[in-house]
């Protein structure tokens, strides 16, 4: 362990942020927002402190430079954005933690390559729905138009939002030239999930983000009367959804993934009528592409079947997709000996949430994230909560990350 | 059959009534308005022809009465009145083909019993979502506190709108001495349901009303991120909730009744979390106690089983509840051979819905009904329909019943 780096500092710095961000509710930093603002600002101060030199870009992301013997950059990179009533880590845990490894770094001279802190700008989307605004811009997968109209739940438009903080949705994606030298991308997060509390582990390998399919599945049958309807005369649309959500969770068993049925709607929805009409939503979510796209084949063939069965009519229409994104293999073992060095044990999980570490991935820089513990899988809650200890190893963990990568990068060069 | 009988003359006066309160939409005869009052005027200056009397009970129901040569009376019952665009046959067919009836029996003279038609009042309940008004009050099952508060959905009270009907709450009971020489009460309806159209059948004896088990069931787990939550570790409240649904028809198939789940509501309900509580309804209906009674238990202990391995929690709470209610063996035994003298075949059924019929018998009346085919089993619908020679066919079969009927009654004398 480097002797300058001070994980308990890092914890007290977190409570500072929570404090003057927070309130009984939990966090309060929604991105464009004065909170926000107040955020970015108190970490600014003591950023300033450090040799290093302070830029926003196009798309409202803050970059923190200690410049290196090299251009070559090692990126660290987090969200000091919040849900409303949200945890006190999701985010600024990493913002927070990848300050104190600056400092550390900054505190032994020149590094051997360039060494960026990057807070992005509203990785949640609360405001607007849309998440990795500031991320998607700097990797170039953002499409202004998909933007443009979105509004908050007041009418005040997003467009207008981000020009209060100097931001133009037609300029923002010229933030993709900060990853000009980025040689490599290092984010640490909660896990946001039960796995490393269940198998009672501090910290964990991510290994990439799940690519996921979404779907609005609609059965039709015929509404009848609940009691002068015979059971083998019914065309029963719920029958064939209850079939299907539980066939789905085989399929996800199966192939070593995850599937949800999130939501259920009956017509005519009353207590006596035979269910007419049913509308079920399905998330499948793999970090294999081709076991993804068989889960999604499973449970469209899965479906015919139970309409078959059931006489009703099923129609599938696709939400949302993305495809899995791989982290970069030499990081992952990088990352395994950073968590060994430190806690003695590791784990190695994919990610189910999206982070911003999957738009740097599929910018094509070289990326890898850590997980430490959440208690109880609880976040975007005010009941978030990380044990102390293991906060104290989530920052020593990220710090022997960062000293291997730099002297990968080193040597590349 | 009886030479005076016209059943075409009933076929064309359902048709003059659907002209005189129908519109495009369907009848609007609903209880306690003006159009419901059309049609109890049209019907009073064609009764007002035969040498009978006409009273509105303290209920609102309307008696039309041929003395006989007895004061033992045969009742013949069915309401005017109908859900908002509903269709041209539930309730009036009994009323205007209980008319043909009376037309044929005070055509023949003096009668060997007094012979009674009643038009009950609110058969349907549309308006304050209380059905039976008429018929309860007269079986004296009532309880005025249930309906002293109900509202129509523009506010108005019941006890206002019957008000203007001249029927006061406290006094509706007193109907009930409209039965003191009740031998027997017959009820024609349309089935509402798809049995005798599946087995080409025009006619129907009906056995009974089903017993109701009506259940809210919650079964509450813990809503988590649909990404990070891997699939045995999560406690999916709809996974229960998915299992019952499909358990309940099995239940319903083994022991020849009915179950169904009519209503599924989720929560947090969105795409990507897991449901943490999941809130159904249960609908069992049959006509046999003890069977209805074991449907119940075994729903419930089913339920039990699936919130144990599922690690949910599950709650039933009542919403409603009846006995099955079966009609006299002997008036099953007439109306069978007095289908079977009509059409020439003949079957026997329950009936899913409620009917005045079960408030009659509730009352000790020997009661029976019959049935006539619904098409599609479409009802409550300004589809429902009947078609023509079936409706002849059922007027013959009311007649031929009420024949025996009075024979049977006059023996007993």
């Amino acid at each position: 362990m480097s002797t300058s780096l001070q994980p308990q500092r890092t914890i007290a710095e977190l409570k500072e942020l929570r404090a003057l961000t927070g309130n009984a509710e939990g966090a309060q930093r929604v991105a464009w927002t004065e909170t926000w603002k107040t955020a970015r600002a108190w970490i600014r101060e003591k950023l300033e402190k450090l040799p290093v030199e302070i830029e926003t870009d196009e798309a409202g992301n803050v970059w923190t430079t200690l410049r290196g013997r090299s251009d070559k950059a090692m990126l660290i990179g987090g969200h000091l954005d919040s849900v409303p009533n949200g945890g006190w880590l999701d985010g600024c845990l990493n913002v927070v933690a990848g300050m104190e490894v600056l400092r550390r770094i900054a505190d032994e001279g020149t590094p051997p390559v360039t060494v960026r802190l990057v807070d992005w700008a509203d990785e949640e989307g609360a405001r607007f729905g849309r998440s990795l605004f500031g991320s998607s811009a700097c990797s170039n997968t953002m499409n202004p138009d998909d933007l443009r109209h979105l509004v908050d739940k007041d009418g005040i438009k997003l467009v207008d939002a981000i020009a209060n903080f100097g931001v133009n949705l037609d300029t923002a994606k010229q933030s993709h030239k900060q990853l000009q030298n980025a040689g490599a991308y290092l984010e640490l997060h909660i896990e946001q999930g039960p796995v490393l509390e269940s198998l009672n582990l501090p910290l964990g390998v991510v290994l990439g983000t799940f690519g996921v399919e979404r779907h609005a599945i609609r059965f039709v049958g015929q509404s009848a009367h609940a009691g002068s309807t015979p059971m083998h005369q019914r065309r029963d649309a719920l029958g064939a959804a209850s079939k299907l959500h539980l066939e789905i969770r085989e399929i996800a068993k199966r192939h070593g993934g995850v599937c949800t049925v999130g939501r259920v709607e009956t017509k005519p929805g009353i207590v006596t009528a035979v269910v007419g009409e049913c509308n079920i939503t399905l998330d499948q979510r793999h970090l294999d592409a081709g076991k993804l796209a068989a889960m999604l084949q499973e449970a469209k063939d899965a479906s015919a079947v139970f309409a078959a069965e059931e006489n009703v009519s099923v129609e599938w229409k696709r939400i949302w997709q993305i495809h899995p994104i791989l982290f970069n293999s030499e990081l992952i073992e990088m990352c395994h000996q950073a968590i060994m060095e430190s806690a003695g044990v590791v784990h190695r999980l994919p990610s189910g949430p999206l982070h911003d570490a999957a738009e740097v991935a599929r910018a094509g820089v070289p990326t890898i994230m850590l997980f430490v513990q959440s208690l109880r899988g609880l976040s975007h809650a005010k009941e978030e909560d990380t044990r102390e200890e293991h906060l104290v190893l989530c920052v020593e963990a990220l710090d022997k990350l960062a000293t291997k990568t730099m002297h990968w990068l080193a040597n590349q060069a």
